[in-house]
């Protein structure tokens, strides 16, 4: 067991991270620092503050931080300039907010003196891996501690044992076993376990708690528009909004209108698969909205040189190499992309359907003129589609001759 | 002007390719044989065969077949298994259905001795491309006609003008200018152009003509499932039913729920932004369904590996290179990895929206046992994660310690 | 520690793997396998027999193969019709070799009842990710003894005290510490370690034992034909050859001319950087060929899309998934591609180059008459070019304009 | 034909180019400017000057410049940082020549008022696209003039006999038909067409001008170093060069010790197949060396990406595509990439042969601790590996027990 003198937890105040808190001051006999973050998930922040005391932590040594903003702009906004999709389909809400949190932790541990950082994250999913990879590309020397991996409680019983044991103070609703588990930000919240295990059952409705059901929302369209500027979304309806702010009043309006759930049988990083239940409100309305204002100002070469890439780079940040060398490079090149992402797109918004209706821009590379039925005064020849052709033909022609040839 | 004797042309029975027939008769001085197909476009072919015939076309000399189980079997569900969107959204409706015309047209130049194939696609769009390099792909020295970029009707009124001139019957409503022009086929219909030229302003409800609008559709979810082997469907709520049947089906039921509307702005082959308006609503569904069953039975490495090579496939397909060697290199890798996608999908269909709600397989690769909270009989040591996160951070963390040591 | 009963250890016969089955003798008090191959490492088997008999292996549990056949035939010429290179340069002599060896370990141990596998990879190198990636592909719940990772002799001095201590016999020349350590199979050899380690420093002569020296090769250049079937080559000079008697007579050719010498800094998948050299003297030749009769028989769509896969499938191999889905998959696409890759290559062999001078096919791609400055009597007319020009500039001008307009 | 009154004509004061003068001038009526650049073609440019008054340009028309730095630093440098090769050969010689050329005489339009540009490229060539659609990209409306798809002159007595009637000096060796025809520059010299037009024939020495044969090299290796700053040479044996210098230096050591020969057939965006004679002296050491910096400098994860987008991006800059949006968005992934690509290259040059024998930097990434033999005081622990294995291995596993489970 590593000698610790001062770990900065990742602490959310609920039972569990409560549970590491005092477990690792018994077990590394260290000084615990804590670190809450708002990062959206839609809960206060001074109980845990209260709770945090309660356990025996200095005042001083209690970090709590609305990053709301900078999570936002400078974690949301670059990975939707990209249109990232995790297989296609997960808006990677989860995926995005722990290098952040991991980033808050090594910065708190360096002003501190910490020699150590520690979070919740499970041995078999993959924030343990988002964590940790950030932990170490920011701080190599770091040390960490992941309590799922290493303690013998090996099941939610021991779990409130260990917390009674200790006089954690237990909700409870948290007394019995939960019928799934959640994690939530300002871009989604996501479930999994116990009650949607098996992928062949439809979702209880009770799993949703960020959306109402589309049979639920108004039975009349919303129409709204997003600004952008520069690949980012900067107002709603007109209105300019901070990049949190904007998010939320997204995250309002996809609610109330169904919009935004996932159900998603995934592929983890360490191996196995796993069903969880996603609901990105804002951000389903968002990338729908950066498509469409893309459609207009993106260049061909481009837009099709992105949408190679976007898998790879949505893998990078699932897999949890938001900092690393590729990252970073993909960024450079999908942010280069963007310098005339700028303009308003119109949306409807209804029933879990959101469908871009109109576009426009002052950096429009759409030319009316050009697709036109009639010839324009512009300069398209018809005659010039013929040569596209037959160059383009060439190597096709040549192939099939020679397969003539030798009888194929 | 090339010497052409014989010319097969793919003949809709429309007004724009019977001025066609009739400019190519009076232009060449050759003989012309038509071919119509059924692609499940919705209309009846029997007309085109009167039509052909008071045109002047003998009667050997007319082909008409009806092409839908062919074009579903072999390219619209082919093209399925690689879940093929352009730019993210498109499902390819139109650009999937001209290789199979240019190959039936092949066909029947080598049966009746043609030299020549022609078509009536316009000189600014993606289809002549299509046509063209399948033709030559299949023919390499076969003379290719394209009207539209040859003769100097430049107007709808010249063209009805001609058509007069030439005793061609107009329909009432041909005789105005269309609000905007249409494609369809089993899989989609398309409409550009006219007043869907201005891309800030909302398609009208007219333009639709496959599907009902989400606010029409029935107040109340609809329950399906599709039973997939080796990546195709084969069944619909547990019937079995032939290609065509099961898209027909699946067409029928995504048009009652207003499922399947797309409104784009994509980028042309030939150059230039377009906007269409696409109704795919039985291919909605279906691709839908397809990435459900892959869900739980492909292993990551293939879905991964598949998904970064779908934008290349899809813009093959898109571009008119169905028969170039590189989308048949690409069609093995994917049908490859298509072996054991079999299994049941459950859908919910409601207003626009298409969600899975269940997947089962006898190939499942989903373990639950993996996936639980406590650690089971398999083998899945938690503490192996930490080894998988150490090797992984080792060249970040060198990286981490070399910028530190140059300072940076 | 795991319930062993009988293990199949991959056994050269060298001092290391001796140990390490006196090791798992006394520690694991199993039963040991052993499996000897020949893959062209230059060895006699018969003395590693002797040496396990020595070590109380029963005889019936000795087993020797040669695998020189198999291992061109199904791993050497599949890799190489992709002209598979890792990070440029590496041919990757080493890790196609291992899956090979493991399959046959899992046989063995499916033949004699065998509970599990070992080797001798150390704990820090790709082998044994190769090795046991492998193993598990292909046998999920077989046990794998990694001696180098388990037991705790950690320095050559307790390596050879063990060995004495268990009367096992130690060659004169192993006694010391060796200047490197090396791989050797009939596609190459690599060194690595010790004298090698800085790279900074050029490697010493000593080092190369499969290729003479560029300055001591012949004066005068050799010519050679090689002659290729479907991208695998079948014939050196005009004589066919099996596939390992064909890459037999490379290495010959490419040793004597002082070919296929590489000094390299690579990066292994567990995490760092190390440095070898590495000796392909066939390889290096057979791939320039194989590069070269792609260069006439492969169309463009073909190649380019090799070329682009083909840092991944190389990674693929370099990090053992050489039995992983993606890897078949890409295999399939490769070898879709290979159908007519046949005819003779024509090289010059001198002091260390390769050098393609001529090609030729019945199936060339090659049309001289295309090319030629004067236009012939083939369907190429200049005026297409502008009108390829034209189309594949319009989006660029389209851009231009916009910039222009937007004043940038 | 097109109202053009000043043309930028390329000229490199050839006869072809002096015909073309002379063809505009007559055909078009217009005012012809010549531009001619010193791209390190090895030629003189003030004869060009004098043919140029002598055919009646005006002295403030006649535009020459040396533009070999800006040509090694904005073009040839920032390529090289990608290790670019088209079809895993190509140096790309004349492909990076031809953006700077173009753009010159956009420029020079611009100043002059000039209202067209044209070329000598012919009409089967690449180098017309790569005029073309650099023209384009930097100015759309430019009118583009090339004389080889217009005009009649089909073979070259017709060209001399043109030259004749219009008083154009011809040199006598310009008399006959050349064996093939060159394009040079400080990157490299290309020869095809003629003698070269049988790929089955090995090339004639004849066709060698920038280096000599490997056998006449010099029978002692010849060491040299080459320093790098964030990717770029910058130094060669320890002395500071600018960019041209340094090419040229190379180039030098690359002729005498004859290196950078390449013979090899490709495949033309125009659609054939063509084969050419290279000679990249120094730029065939440069990528050597290159190399070998990044060997130890890049990140695994960067050095990878860099790998799998290199094909794309040799395409791109073959095809013409310099000045396009995907062009630059991959340019600023590469030079983001090389920021620490900054240390010292040794290398060995041997009758043909480039061999990095050493690397060093400030930067390196190498570890000599990590590779060891014997544990370090460095954190690597030889269990972490098990653990890496085991979750890299998970989802093959669970496909094993699948496929068994199956009977597959």
């Amino acid at each position: 067991m590593a000698d610790v003198k001062r770990v900065v937890l990742a602490y959310s105040g609920g039972l569990d991270t409560s549970v590491i808190l005092k477990w690792l001051q018994t077990t590394y006999g260290c000084e615990v620092v804590t670190f809450t973050a708002d990062l959206g998930q839609g809960e206060e922040l001074e109980p845990a503050r209260k709770k945090a005391e309660m356990l025996g932590i200095k005042p001083e040594h209690i970090f709590i931080e609305d990053v709301r903003e900078e999570f936002v702009r400078d974690y949301v906004f670059p990975m939707f300039r990209a249109n990232a999709l995790y297989e296609g389909q997960y808006l990677l809400g989860t995926s995005i907010a722990r290098p952040l949190i991991a980033k808050k932790q090594i910065e708190i541990a360096r002003k501190v003196g910490g020699d150590a950082v520690s979070h919740g994250a499970t041995g078999k999913g993959n924030d343990q891996v988002r964590f940790e990879l950030s932990y170490y590309a920011l701080e190599p020397e770091i040390k960490i501690i992941a309590p799922w991996r290493e303690w013998d409680l090996r099941s939610r019983e021991q779990l409130i044992a260990f917390a009674e044991s200790h006089q954690i103070p237990i909700a409870k609703d948290k007394r019995g076993e939960a019928p799934f588990s959640v994690d939530a930000n300002l871009l989604h919240s996501s479930s999994e376990g116990k009650v949607l295990e098996d992928p062949a059952h439809e979702a209880p409705e009770m799993v949703y708690m960020r959306t109402i059901a589309p049979e639920d929302a108004p039975d009349k369209a919303t129409y709204i528009t997003i600004d952008f500027e520069q690949g980012d979304a900067v107002a709603v309806d007109g209105e300019a909004l901070s990049p949190a702010s904007l998010l939320t009043r997204l995250n309002a309006l996809g609610k109330e209108n169904g919009i935004g759930r996932l159900d998603l049988v995934e592929n983890r990083f360490v191996g196995m698969k796993s069903r969880g239940v996603y609901e990105t409100p804002g951000g389903t309305i968002l990338i729908a909205a950066h498509r469409g204002i893309e459609s207009i100002t993106l260049d061909r070469g481009a837009a099709h040189l992105k949408d190679e890439l976007m898998p790879r780079y949505s893998e990078l940040i699932y897999n949890g190499f938001w900092f690393s060398p590729e990252r970073e490079m993909l960024q450079v090149l999908i942010d280069k992309s963007q310098e005339l992402v700028t303009g308003r797109v119109r949306l409807k918004l209804y029933k879990g359907n959101v469908t871009v209706v109109g576009r426009e821009s002052p950096y429009s590379l759409y030319n009316q003129d050009l697709v036109t039925f009639e010839e324009g005064a512009v300069a398209y020849d018809h005659r010039d589609a013929a040569g596209f052709i037959k160059l383009n033909a060439l190597r096709l022609r040549t192939l099939a001759n020679r397969d003539r040839k030798v009888g194929r």
